[in-house]
């Protein structure tokens, strides 16, 4: 045991109240923990469950400095929360994963470089400042290519195509002429991500690599096993300890990835939290990628990342939610709901796994 | 589904503080219910994860009467909860199991008659309204007997042995001279428990049988399916169904069996609430009996009560909770803690469930 691992009754802070949150915020609780969500929004998914819950904008200094002063640790929930925020919990009291998995995570051109020094293979990719710089960033990337915002994108927001005829000008505005990077596009086979974790002593557990499905840019499905070979989920867990480990990271992280005909698997990207593609561990294995974030966070050694069940986890996105009664009467089908009021369209509002025994593979 | 099934978001009361109040106020927040706990205590187990607490005595009608005002549905977490907070909830909200299965629980030799009326056996047993009751009553159970206080008692407070010797004022005495029964001591091969639910559609529910283990009177382990031939768990199944049908029951019910060397099986007594010897559903079934308990009194379609994995549960009681650090780092261990500041002798503090695999029996 490390000698720094927190006892029950401890206070893990979390930044962000949304349904990661939520969920870490339960997972904190069956471990006997204490919790206090730091939010900007008033009743927010992760404040219903918590011990505390501080309610300001996260540029607000004293308002981080008081919180800090009530935690025994500091996760956070999402990768767009500001550094500045992070550096004012961090006079205080440890920070996990910390700054530096979000500097990575928060700038797509960051992420790219930092996969390329460790020797990870991504898709091709070029920085693009203005519009005039997408010709010459085509000739890197080839085309059709994808133009992304360095940050803030999600769910598909902040991008759009290239092709041959399309108008640069209009491109780089419709991504809000921010710095961004252009991201040859990827004939992928199959889409996958890794939820792996790392404690404080260092040791390393990743859960069986998901499949995932995505509708209108937005993870829809993530089955486990799906249609990945179990070579290849080995393969992708050896990369995601590679990233998790030059990283220095504490905590669960997520890596997605593009799966190519012929096998080879290309980062698409990170996500240093909880993931929605790890929804399924809630049901299919013993240990929860909340629990394991908890774990790790308070450096109580890893969970046996073992899954029991086959699953496949189903997004219930805006309106979906509304079907829920159809869904708590299906026989297998585990319901995940996150209290939110509004059902606005591409809205998370839950997930379903949908469990079935463990097949061989 | 029913049509007075509650939408997400509907706020489910809890009468009682304790860390059941605690793992149901977590299963509601998981399928998007908000809770809202009735307690007398502060801190309480279950007000550190709740959407809201209301801290009075179950005497405080006023309190009650605004505490019914807030919700859309009420239960309760323990039996010894008075039946008059029960009826004033219920002039505003359903209660669900409600009063007559509180009734029956609260009064041992009520209990008995009971299952006696349908014809469900238990040990034999005799009113004892004083000292010198006990001479006759020992006529109907043999001895030797335990003498025990029709209400109130749990975890082996209120009971005393009868042997041949034994001074009956002084049992009387010890007991508190409370209105009591004698029970028949039953040498039982194994004490064994079902955890059962029922719906307001009426389905019912059967969780596999555990067996039990006790020490110092309080329940220490449950092994599922430990030495239980599976014979005997289905019977024992079919006796927790007649049970619950004859209540017109709605909630989770705990129903606890001595098993004879023979194999015939006595009700010992019975739990309307979720149950310590049902904790192993949280690791080891895909819907744990807080879920389902919250299904019911939602009126939702209960979960399948489906076991993935053979589990011991094992209570940590007093100090046992000091041994965390080593059972966090115990593979296949699920820790559950329940928030408690002080770890008193006798006082549950948590419970972890070991997982293995499943066996066929």
């Amino acid at each position: 045991m490390p000698t720094d691992a927190l006892s029950p009754r401890s206070t893990i802070g979390i930044l962000g109240g949304g349904q990661l949150g939520r969920m870490l915020a339960i997972a904190a609780a069956e471990l006997g923990f204490r919790t206090h969500i730091f939010c900007p929004e008033e009743d927010c998914p992760a404040a219903q469950v918590a011990n505390d819950v501080t309610l300001a904008p996260y540029e607000d200094e004293a308002a981080l400095a008081a919180f800090a002063g009530t935690i025994d640790v500091a996760t956070y929930e999402f990768e767009n929360v500001p550094e500045s925020a992070v550096a004012v919990l961090e006079k205080t009291v440890p920070v996990r994963p910390g700054r530096k998995p979000l500097a990575v995570a928060q700038d797509r051109l960051e992420e790219k470089k930092f996969l390329g020094r460790i020797g990870v293979e991504t898709a091709p990719f070029a920085k693009v400042d203005s519009a005039t710089d997408i010709a010459a960033a085509a000739q890197t990337t080839a085309l059709p290519a994808v133009l992304k915002t360095r940050s803030g994108g999600y769910d598909g927001k902040g991008q759009t195509k290239i092709d041959q005829d399309t108008d640069h000008k209009a491109a780089f505005t419709a991504i809000g002429e921010a710095p961004a990077i252009l991201e040859g596009f990827i004939a992928f086979e199959r889409e996958l991500s890794v939820i792996i974790a790392r404690g404080v002593n260092g040791d390393v557990a990743a859960f069986d690599a998901a499949e995932n499905e995505h509708r209108d840019h937005i993870l829809w499905r993530s089955h486990v096993p799906g249609a990945i070979p179990p070579e290849q989920s080995e393969k992708a867990g050896t990369i995601a300890t590679a990233i998790i480990e030059a990283l220095d990271y504490v905590g669960v992280l997520g890596v997605e990835f593009f799966a190519l005909p012929g096998g080879a698997l290309l980062v698409n990207e990170i996500a240093p939290r909880v993931h929605n593609s790890g929804h399924w561990t809630q049901d299919a294995a013993y240990v929860s990628q909340f629990e394991q974030q908890i774990r790790a966070v308070a450096g109580w050694p890893l969970g046996d990342p073992v899954r029991h069940s086959d699953v496949v986890m189903e997004n219930l996105i805006g309106d979906d939610v509304s079907g829920w009664d159809l869904l708590a009467a299906e026989p297998g089908t585990h319901v995940h709901l996150y209290g939110k009021a509004e059902a606005r369209p591409g809205r998370k509002m839950g997930h379903v796994n949908r469990t079935s025994p463990k097949t061989n593979r």
